[in-house]
């Protein structure tokens, strides 16, 4: 067999490597982009030799009315355009550039997310509650991507579960939380926007949280799984599903708890379970924990869409009143309320947590800055996570 | 508390679903590409209003030499740029819009896939082989992602681990195929352009493959993880990583049979045993499988990258023709052979072959069009797999 230096074999793959690769192995090769500095500004690349202007979008910019904020980036003599922004806050970010016009994502960027219909670049600024979404150099769990049944919803489907560092080969029992996602989500939300692994790796290694399963399913009663992975093949998402929040989710909740208590070692009462969602999956973990008013001991709303339609029969929304009371009088260790004060849910918000005080019903409540978005989430799930099972 | 429509509630959080999602739920929202036509022509659509010129980059368009294949797009009246391509063959493509000479991706579909430093946009064709590479409506195995321990590495080091449908609550035994990928590749290349899970499930389903578990670790040694999967965070991949053809990873790939044959219900003797893999990964395959010369019933070489640098010096690549010579002694079921056509490294195949046809070691060859590429890579895949365990 003939001898060739591995520089050679490297050399005929990278040039062989067709199509594709190019542009990102060669032409884009030497731009860093996002580069974060040291003061945790963030500077931007981009080359565009031709375009008449570039502009760079980011979820850290006031919005404008309802017009995402912008900043025009600026060219050198090579097309190479940039742009620096002052020092952020430390979190996970999105942004894309728009080149004349056009939407671009960020060529020398590979990590992305999809939310909902839409896929943008991400970047992490550490040194505060970033550090939490980043992966760290410290025992990590297992994520798993499975598929339940369902007899209630006549389906097979999949669910994404977070097993913490050294589940495998304990013999303890585990607590279980259960987040749900909002609207226009699935089984992926939590686990991709919402750094899930991340945060609960980082908060139990810490030994601020308890080592748990983190269950979360798909809360689209018509989906068997998220876009792309079910039979429907590589369909475009859509926010607009039916029979999302008719009740159907809450009363077929036992499917998923069945699934997880028979197949995970887990503790399987009242102290060991928690559930708490965002939006629409605050709106579920309110309805499942009340009719189920004994089922958990801790209760999660994040920025809930505690919003209820009347021309929506079913018997998971009647005698409300009756069932938080019994749920109150079962007694439970923690419900939380969390949402941004430019929430466009915060009045729902307040009028249920006035519903809760004539009641004398127990609540933590917090609230943040900023309305109804994932940073409020993450946010939420890195407090919440620490206050449970204790 | 008030009572709302749903419709408002979709509504409001729909408007105030501030700046990213906005283009996708609205602008983009009535366009559909790419578009697979009844006779498997695929139609695709950007919208550039201001662009002076559109491409379409698909990896099916045969290249120009070392430039890839593109076509141009023709715009209507209102700026929907617009191709439609012949009736393509059944399989998974990846693609890119060039818009005014800049790379984009295409903003109306979610579905993109990671290729070392690129991400491409992909859909499938079906009606053929890419039906094995759909999500169908059989039953489903488990993907997970775990962390598993290296003493001699000593790192602990991320990995990708399929197990079939049924395999949580069976009580019989599985085989293992650990399936290695190429340079610049990780432990996300196979189940992500490999397709791996929905080729699996469905040979599975359809009768053609026993159940197995697929095992798919990271062929680098010097990375605990892909990227964005460590503690190295959101740093830009690379190509050129040390060590990964120096024998360091033949020499320590005992780490991982030893982790899935201690953490699975797995068969632990040679005939429940297979490595393959692609390029780098079939050379890990070919020298793992001889330094082990007992240890696998079961060999595939993918396009592999078979080239010795005589400057690299480990005890895993000395003495090749004895421990190959003590593979066959020791026998085996299958070693199987497959190359593209134009594949840059045919050459090295042909000469390696000849060297096993002196020493009447026994292999299946088999050779397609085409060179250095995923579509092969899958193809090899999805041949292989019903002939493992039987």
């Amino acid at each position: 067999m003939k001898k060739h230096l591995l520089l050679s074999l490297l050399s005929l793959i990278m040039l062989s490597a067709l199509s594709f690769s190019q542009q990102a192995l060669f032409g884009g090769a030497n731009i860093i982009s996002p580069e974060v500095n040291p003061d945790n500004s963030v500077t931007f690349r981009f080359q565009a030799p031709d375009a008449k202007e570039v502009k760079l979008t980011g979820d850290w910019m006031p919005a404008q009315g309802r017009t995402p904020g912008s900043e025009l980036m600026t060219n050198d003599d090579k097309g190479l355009w940039s742009f620096t922004t002052a020092p952020l806050a430390s979190d996970l970010y999105s942004y894309s550039f728009t080149v004349d016009g056009i939407r671009n994502t960020d060529p020398n960027n590979v990590y992305m997310i999809r939310d909902v219909a839409t896929v943008t670049n991400v970047l992490i600024v550490g040194g505060g509650k970033g550090d939490l979404y980043q992966v760290n150099d410290v025992p990590h769990g297992t994520v798993a991507r499975r598929w339940y049944d369902s007899p209630s919803l006549g389906m097979k489907r999949r669910i994404t579960i977070y097993t913490p560092a050294g589940y495998e080969s304990s013999k303890q029992k585990y607590p279980v939380l259960y987040l749900l996602h909002g609207m226009g989500g699935d089984e992926e939300a939590w686990i991709n926007l919402g750094r899930t692994s991340q945060i609960l790796d980082n908060l139990i290694a810490q030994g601020k949280a308890k080592p748990m399963i983190v269950v979360m399913p798909n809360g689209n009663v018509v989906q068997e799984a998220a876009p792309g992975e079910s039979s429907l093949g590589l369909k475009k998402p859509t926010m607009q599903l039916p029979n999302t929040m008719d009740g159907k989710y809450e009363e077929t909740f036992m499917d998923i708890i069945n699934f997880v208590e028979s197949n995970y070692n887990v503790i399987k009462e009242k102290p060991g379970r928690a559930i708490a969602g965002l939006s629409m999956g605050g709106y579920h973990s309110l309805h499942i924990s009340r009719f189920y008013p004994n089922m958990f001991d801790y209760v999660g709303l994040f920025s809930a869409a505690i919003i209820a339609d009347e021309k929506v029969k079913s018997k998971v929304y009647e005698n409300m009143d009756e069932t938080l009371l019994k749920q109150k009088n079962n007694g439970f260790k923690l419900y939380w309320i969390g949402i941004g004060k430019t929430d466009f849910l915060y009045k729902n918000n307040v009028e249920y947590r006035s519903k809760l005080d004539e009641m004398k019903f127990p609540y933590v409540y917090r609230e943040t800055e900023g309305g109804h978005t994932w940073t409020n989430w993450r946010t939420y799930l890195s407090e919440l996570a620490p206050q449970l099972f204790r």
